[in-house]
């Protein structure tokens, strides 16, 4: 793998052949990025070019996250019009902030005007307002006005992820019209996947796909292949609503119609993944209790301050758990088995509620879970605690009776668990549906809540139990 | 909502528009389900066979979800060749399971000969061998070989993910030539997103996409549109190296090629969707103890037993903990204030942690995270576990000096909190990574691993550094 590959291959060959990128796990090669910083530092402009030319932009992302922050400036300024600047999407973005404001608003200007119209979009968003004003103003008026509409629509809306390039055709065309339209339209978008059928005022009037017009003969009439039924969004949709649309109906595209039914943009499947892709992200890093913005070029203070509020909120359900076991300092004292034994019912009670309230989460997010089956999935729940209650009663009533040799205390730590078992299904499934009800997000906050209750009610029932079977007042 | 549509339409327009399946929520309504309910048990096949032919599969899918068990049955076998099986796919497994048996291999043989491949696949590969066989054995020698040889792939390959219906063309025609064999072939695949071109023993050339198909004239040969370079797939690569590609090079579809490159099938964006979301899910539930297979429709018992596991595992790991606190029991009898203050310590410990892992595991999971950051990611977390260690040591102190009026018992619990954060941090990076050295999913085994060490070092080091503190022993 460290073999030098240069002498190998033909030099005429394509730079990438002579110097791959990856190594066969798919992973960046540390020579690979070394001979790059080597050759910005010697100025190297027609290596450089070449190589950001055959590059993907999702590739030429990775390069520059792994370059060192002043080269990636450097790589963007020597390769100028060559480099694509869709790249800057693909990484975090931290790194894109630095670089964007590095390069000053004329080059990144000029970056944006080759970009359709939603990876521009994207790359300004994440900009302050007066930074994307530099940058705008010097675009020409009808790319800025077009950016800066998108702009105007809400954050994580259909809006802002759709493209504003797309193919319309009058309806009442036949297929051989559409297909002489885009052989003789220079400005054609990338990519698409099919055209719309649009009136004189822009109003929609169906979908045709590309595969529908490639299977019919030039003199059929488009009303023919037209599908009105196509599925469309408004551009004030939620993308998360957009991104369920697609993954339930199978679609590669949507037109985006504005209130009133003028069609004004396009979302992609590519938007969509990442979408998708960004949504299970920040549920999965909500339950961890991590926010969704953290990323890993991050500093240590930032994530350390991130991370900071969550630990806080946990301190304070952790110091009211424990004022429940200073409630019983004097049976404590008196039987210091319970205090040995006490987290053992919490901790149980803390993993069953957070198994209930993962699924919940999940069933909330992907609409599985809605007022239709509520009823049914709350009793399930409830009657999966008692059953893994008792069958935990009885392993941890026997385990603690062998260890202290103590029968009630069998008894007391059985009894403590189905209830806590119980209460933390309850918990698990309930508080995240309420949340869902508030309009809060379920996976956010549940977890804080879920585990004060198990905890609580562990440490309560525990040696509330004690006390009267034990008779320790 | 609850008013009755039915008269509010002319007779003459689709079932649905007289009958909406779904209220402004996008939820089923009651209504619907009941009069379909209603129309099964008064056999009023006509009404029946509108619905379902109006139905897209994924809410026909919904619609059985939502009928009793019985009348699933009913349905399907009421509606006949109107009903489309692919709506099965969009179904709970234990559900899907369920119907498939009770109709028997003849009709479901039926049905599955309507399916494009995958969507075949699909359905028969959540039934047991002989089940399938049954099935296969009603279906004709060709479509039969083609679905056993796909099935021959291991789960989860993007063998089993293809649709072996895709179009080849040689790749010295024109465009027009393409076009025409289009118009003139009726058994084209359903939907399609581009082209391939292949040799005469079927080995891949490139892909040509049909939108560049469509702005091309037809003098135009192929080869100067044909992509060699497009990414393709090995039949025997895992599914969610697959997603992971379509994601980074945003691609629609994917040829897919045996290990000679002949092209055997194509993977499609709405397959790697499901892949996604099922990745995503797969995560988020590993780390929450669920396991993958549960279902919102599995029994109370399916799901007790399934979840009984982990909580076995995590009782282990609870007696580890607390036989921790039983080393100091005497030091507990003692001073009853640390019995009260030690979960304070394994908790904070426990969630400092589980940030820390999982940032890890998601990382791990879309490979930002690799052999190439790994020295510094592990730093950086070290040290958000001190930086937040040392915050969260100053607040609990005072807090417990407050609470006990002890000032001793504030510098213990401190330096104990410092250790377990910087500890539970470790084990949060290090345990994942290791876990994903050794080929184990981080996400499934980690959190036990991690919250055993929080909570053993949280009660060793708070129990350990008061003895030597206040002289226990």
């Amino acid at each position: 793998m460290a073999e030098d590959v240069d002498i190998a291959r033909p030099a005429d060959a394509p730079v990438l052949d002579r110097l791959p990128m990856r190594d066969e796990n798919g992973e960046i090669r540390p020579e690979f990025v070394e001979k790059i910083a080597h050759a910005i530092h010697e100025v190297d402009t027609p290596m450089l070019r070449a190589i950001v030319a055959e590059l993907h932009e999702a590739d030429l992302g990775d390069l520059i996250a792994a370059l060192e922050p002043d080269d990636r400036v450097s790589l963007v300024e020597l390769t100028g019009t060559d480099f694509d600047f869709s790249a800057l999407n693909e990484v975090d973005d931290t790194v894109r902030e630095e670089i964007l404001e590095e390069l000053g608003p004329e080059t990144v200007a000029e970056g944006v005007r080759e970009l359709e119209s939603d990876d521009a979009v994207e790359l300004l968003e994440a900009l302050d307002e007066k930074d994307q004003e530099e940058i705008l103003d010097k675009l020409p008026p009808e790319e800025r006005d077009t950016l800066e509409r998108s702009l105007l629509y809400p954050e994580n809306s259909a809006g802002r992820r759709m493209q504003t390039e797309f193919i319309t055709v009058p309806p009442d065309w036949n297929v051989g019209q559409a297909i002489d339209y885009m052989r003789d339209t220079p400005d054609l978008p990338e990519r698409f996947y099919e055209i719309y059928a649009v009136d004189k005022a822009k109003h929609w009037q169906g979908a045709i796909s590309l595969d529908a017009l490639l299977r019919s003969r030039r003199p059929v009439p488009l009303a023919d292949l037209i599908d009105e039924d196509r599925r469309r969004v408004s551009a004030l949709d939620d993308q998360e609503e957009v991104a369920r649309m697609f993954g339930k109906y199978n679609l590669v595209a949507a037109p985006v119609v504005d209130t009133t039914n003028r069609l004004v943009g396009v979302v992609t499947i590519d938007d969509v993944v990442d979408v998708i892709e960004e949504e299970a992200d920040e549920d999965l890093k909500a339950l961890g209790g991590v926010t969704s913005d953290e990323e890993l070029s991050d500093s240590v203070l930032t994530i350390a301050k991130g991370r900071f509020n969550w630990l806080l909120v946990n301190l304070a359900t952790a110091f009211l758990a424990s004022s429940v076991l200073g409630l019983f300092e004097g049976q404590l004292e008196k039987m210091v088995a319970l205090a040995v034994l006490a987290p053992i019912v919490a901790s149980q009670g803390g993993n069953a509620a957070t198994q209930t309230m993962t699924v919940a989460v999940r069933a909330l997010a992907t609409r599985e879970l809605g007022s239709n089956n509520a009823y049914r999935v709350v009793m399930r729940e409830a009657l999966v605690g008692l059953v893994n209650g008792v069958a935990f009663a009885i392993i941890t009533g026997l385990a603690a009776i062998a260890w202290f040799r103590i029968p009630g205390l069998g008894v007391v730590i059985g009894l403590a668990i189905i209830c806590n078992l119980v209460a933390g299904a309850l918990g698990g499934i309930l508080i995240p549906m309420v949340l869902e009800r508030v309009r809060a997000d379920p996976a956010v906050a549940s977890g804080t809540f879920v585990t004060t209750i198990t905890d609580v009610v562990g440490f309560f029932s525990f040696l509330g139990i004690a006390t009267l079977w034990f008779g320790l007042n």
